[in-house]
């Protein structure tokens, strides 16, 4: 039976835009490196930067009728999550559905899939993480879920989740836990930029986290030449 | 034995040039979903935008020399298209070829092979698809083919054919066809034209494409709640 | 047992700012083909050419200890030269490297795995080349060596030698080669020069290098239509 | 925090045995086409076909230390399943590990990463189920979690489901599911005996499945040669 | 339109059949290096070798409607040949279609998409040339073509063609060459049979092929060590 | 300038033998995780145990011109190495240069490109390591170098070093350091024997090991159920 839940509840707006100013990499080691999807979902274009609530879609390969679909349950903040339940990359997405989607206040796409219409969506400004850019055609002949939990690009994502993308890819918060790693992201990011202050003055990682102890024990030696020259 | 084909038919420069105002996928939506070159040939660099008639090249591995010999044969509005008779990444193409199909007319290139000189490649605009960036270099020893029909990056190309590439990647249109493909893409331009406009204005592809009887026909089914929750 | 080379030879600073001047295929066929790293490893962003002398790092999967060990080792003029002793993806690397390395003038990054803050890097205009962009983070547990000589994407590097890298990858140039492998790569940029006035002239490269005589003893054959049309 | 979960609710043994006589390919279907783990896991030797309850190990990239903690919370019956944290290609089991997992009554081992000791491996008769051979050695220096719920090859599999491997790869039946998905996966492998007795007599699917109304609806057109020769 | 075929012409069957005696590198070097299909088919078992005349199926992604509607069509002595018109990996043939194409004499399938039942088409002793092994399901919703010349593998097929294949690959002889290609793979094969026997009793290919001359013109240097040693 | 290097110092025979004997991932673990070659190389049939001394050869893309040449350098007890200038899959070699090789007495192939005559080198018995098993032919224009020092599959090889090759893989071992490594490797084989024997008998590696208190200072958790459950 193909499923589409109406009524899902979504990490709150404020943790959700608080988290869209940190990093994905900060994100992924503050909630203790979990959440982070496959690299092999790259921008269609650099330098974009978003947050967003996860609505979820499940499609079949080669088949985006369930995107049609899962516009009408988008809302304003939502990012759209879709993975195939087997591997494709035919373009699934494009920008007459980006266009559907911004009109509700959707800020981006995540795709274990293909996407195609690169050059419009860039001037869009309508940001895609995918797997592949191509120009293949599918079909709307087999129907899917929409906002149930699934595996997208190997990590689980449920609906209402937070999702971050940026030029790293793609980091998922479950939604209860959103409030705890944005402030242990927020921790991280500031212990960074001490560290840079740090760095730029020019002092060793070595020296700033006490590191040579630990090198030595583990059996590190300094030589003066390579050994036999 | 190696053979130059000197006389081709190509397509009619005004059909080419008008097929270039239109998209990749849109093409190969309008040509019925044929054509389409493997999605492993990307740009070299962003927002390039081609049509050109094919002049074809298929080459031994690691040898470009018959890409000298392609020269001779390209005219004003060519497109090169080349694919190496196995599979080779090595860098065929670069700066000095591009210099020379400039100087004759030629408006980009297509290669199932590795290219390189990309920054000079950029500052020229000279645009490639290509399956690879590589400096490695190749040799001159082997004998290929010019302007006879090949496979390249999973498709049929014969010479004279009409080739489109944006950063969706690359079609080819038979020169028979090009007229009624023409026809057949502005038609579905112009149809897309009005489905924007309508998203644009916040309505549902659901409901502009009707389909939510035939979804439901297929057992879609609306529920408030993840069933089991 | 893991060791740290305090005293590398470097290459003469002048011959490696020169051959900066120079690209990577322009160099990589001076020497004679020889040197290239595997093109898997991309720039993180376009436009970058720098050229520096190695210091190399020899990692465990997943473990990035060891950079924190090499920065210590690198002077102005460095390119750090990494490779892990298995496959991995992992995000090695990110800003806050990037500014301790800056701080100590090192020119930019070869590293045969993954790297992350891709946005950050950009801003700060920290080049590297790599073989993925990947967010996932690595430990600080195993050891490795600095300044030993290591294989890194295919190719030998010895520390001190010169490395180069653009938009088309990355190639190696012995320390003791250096002079000679400056003037040879000169000399064949003054004969691309050369060649590419005359291209633009529209001269053909069959004339030009008087190919047609060999290309007809092989056994091209040119022919007016396709056989068989 | 890392964890072992010592006590965790197994399917019932004599479901697990049960399935273990039905093909990945059937369950897979049974079950909605849901619970199949990625294609690049392949069997280590052709013609194993094993069933058993999971035991689910989180590793480190390159570190197969908690293999060694697994082993201690294996009974007869169960099956190993590992997953990397990030993507590793090395060789976290071999030879000894099979030794002490056999001793305990493990039937096989599904690994989203890298094995060895294939000849030993062979002539032991324990399946192994990988994503690649690789002799690369792995370090202990890392925790990571077992019993756990965890994201295998794509697929979610949960402490004591039930999975299913053969050559065609490897399914898991989750263990609320199991009776269920046994019942459905018995329904079709009965169904497929009677259409194999009708398609070793000569009949077609065609008829069989009353298909050529369906065809001939969506448009399927039977011409006497190919249109236009 | 979707269009089968009906009558088409095959390659003679004792050309076929004696085509079937020679291995695919022979005939893929007697036809002038052509029509080899890309490496990635691999055979799902060692050691077969048959040799047939394409029946052609075009196939959607992820939907295997059409291999019913081919099975009608072929013949005793045929090979059916499937590609997807975008890129899949799915598990689009099985055992009961193996059945139902045995029961009509078919001699192997070749396809440029996934295969499964792996274990019982081994032990049915049917051969099949696929790129990838998956279980994953397809639907039976979208039409696609049988018996139209199609591009399988990046080589082109056109019905009747003569298809050979072992554990070396695919090759595709176009039927109008079959009998010359077969005289050239014969005399191929009894130069090699000579050579083997020369090869065997010690000789050098140096000698047999009075390669000296050319390789010392060439350039090639014998020296007795290692130079700088 | 292409070189052929006739004398070289082989590794010692009894030694070379003596590390047949033992496998891959043993002897790769005995020198320090070290002169493994890469995973994509996979033997073209299983059950192949052997090594040898290194007759090294460096050929261009698609040319196998310098295996003719290198197989007159080659003596009893030899391996032949071969690494294409860049990525090759092409058919290199088959039946006839392995009948050439045999007959001198050299116990295998290993090689970074394609192999084809795989039936008939199953026959024979003649094992190779390839990349990729493909009929794609080669040409003979363009020289290379046998017995320099070369990368193969990114490992260091230089002539007369031992190579053994077994299911896992590959292995390098440097002439100089062939004595110590069989002694390490059987000492670790050794062990490895005890431990075999301790795990049949049901002792735990963490038993065996002493690894429990290690752990608990790492902070690995025992639960009895999963948290939260």
């Amino acid at each position: 039976m193909s499923v589409v839940v109406r009524h899902i509840a979504r990490a709150d707006r404020s943790t959700v835009d608080a988290l869209g100013g940190l990093g994905v990499a900060t994100i992924h080691e503050a909630q203790g490196r979990t959440g982070l999807l496959a690299a092999r979902l790259r921008p269609i274009f650099p330098g974009a930067h978003v947050s967003g609530t996860a609505v979820t879609v499940s499609v079949p390969p080669g088949d985006n009728w369930m995107l049609h679909v899962a516009v009408e349950q988008c809302r304003d903040g939502d990012i759209l999550v879709v993975a195939p339940t087997s591997p494709s990359d035919a373009g699934y997405f494009g920008e007459l559905l980006a266009t559907a989607l911004r009109a509700r206040g959707v800020r981006g796409l995540v795709i274990d899939a293909g996407c195609r219409d690169i050059a419009e969506l860039t001037r869009m400004g309508f940001p895609v993480w995918s797997r592949a850019v191509s120009a293949t055609g599918t079909v709307k002949e087999t129907l899917g879920d929409v906002n149930l939990p699934l595996v997208c690009a190997g990590a689980l994502v449920r609906p209402g989740d937070v999702v971050v993308a940026d030029d790293d890819g793609v980091v998922v918060v479950a939604r209860p836990a959103a409030e705890d790693v944005l402030a242990a992201s927020r921790a991280r990011a500031e212990k960074e930029a001490g560290a840079r202050a740090r760095y730029e003055a020019g002092e060793l990682s070595l020296d700033a986290n006490d590191m040579r102890g630990r090198l030595a024990r583990k059996g590190l030696t300094y030589v003066d030449q390579e050994p036999g020259e």
